[in-house]
């Protein structure tokens, strides 16, 4: 006798949001599958599917519940299988296992120093004083502020805050001389 | 009898600098080509191809030379193609028919304006006053100092110019507040 064989799997993406891939957490999907009773009779049954999502789970992993597919006589059933997303974040994006912002500042904040709040991915307010004179590009790293590290979270990734300088759009002559004056002494 | 067949093109790269496709100019190449005399004896000749480079031509231009491949019986002689390559240049880079380049200037400037000398392709000397704030992203845009339009010499793309704003390394205190000062007014 031929040995049965087994459906394609199924995949079904899973969108997550970042402070869940954060924080991790536990989705429960309920799935409906034509099961065979014990005189080959089918029937649909509605199962739930339990996924626990680990503190740093990265978009693409995929979750496998082994044989959840529909059920027919001499075919294995497919494996159902979650595939991570991840929802776009308001204010992060994630670049590995780092957090990546952009914070709007005006030149006199760049020049002359000030304060970036951030809410984290679980809900604690971030205070960051930036000393350093911000140019164009500069990046401020907040150390383990990042996304945690799936085999071993309890390490994270960094939180990297870029700048988006607001320039004044016009200067009167006496700023400008000022400017000249100041910058080049 | 059968037809004769024609040999594949010859393609040769043909790199140019950006000033002789921006004023025109002529290249000579020269070629050694087989050929056969009347008797259907075989020698070498070398030959020039002069090419016509137009203003404004651009990278992947095809010039060809048809049949100026090697003579051999019962073969028509391929085509020898030259295909325009334009070699970088130190100051500027071509988009489409403008031409870009990027000018380090420092904050003072950026705000208190500045001139921007400039070499042009054909050697004049440009003078570009910035009167406008400048914040990251600026370009000053000066019209029909770009490239020739192939079709229309007459006409030219423009240059535009970006600018890589020096911020200072480090400010005092006095400096900071005085700045805050200055650019809150």
């Amino acid at each position: 006798p031929q040995r049965p064989q087994k459906a394609a799997p199924i995949e079904n993406r899973l969108p997550c949001n970042l402070a869940d891939l954060y924080k991790g957490t536990t989705k429960k999907m309920k799935i409906s599958r034509e099961i065979l009773d014990s005189y080959g009779r089918s029937m649909v049954v509605e199962e739930i599917l339990t996924i626990d999502i680990k503190p740093g789970w990265k978009k693409g992993t995929k979750i496998t519940f082994p044989e959840k597919g529909n059920e027919s006589p001499h075919v294995i059933p497919a494996d159902i299988v979650f595939v991570i997303d991840e929802k776009p974040h308001d204010l992060f994006t994630r670049e590995g296992n780092d957090l990546v912002m952009t914070q709007k500042i005006s030149l006199a904040e760049a020049l002359a120093g000030c304060t970036v709040q951030v809410t984290a991915l679980d809900g604690r307010n971030l205070t960051v004083p930036i000393n350093n004179v911000v140019s164009p590009g500069y990046e401020e790293v907040v150390p383990r502020e990042g996304m945690p590290i799936p085999k071993d979270p309890s390490k994270k990734g960094n939180l990297r805050i870029k700048f988006n300088i607001k320039f004044p759009s016009r200067l009167t002559s006496e700023q400008k001389s000022e400017i000249k004056r100041l910058l080049s002494s």
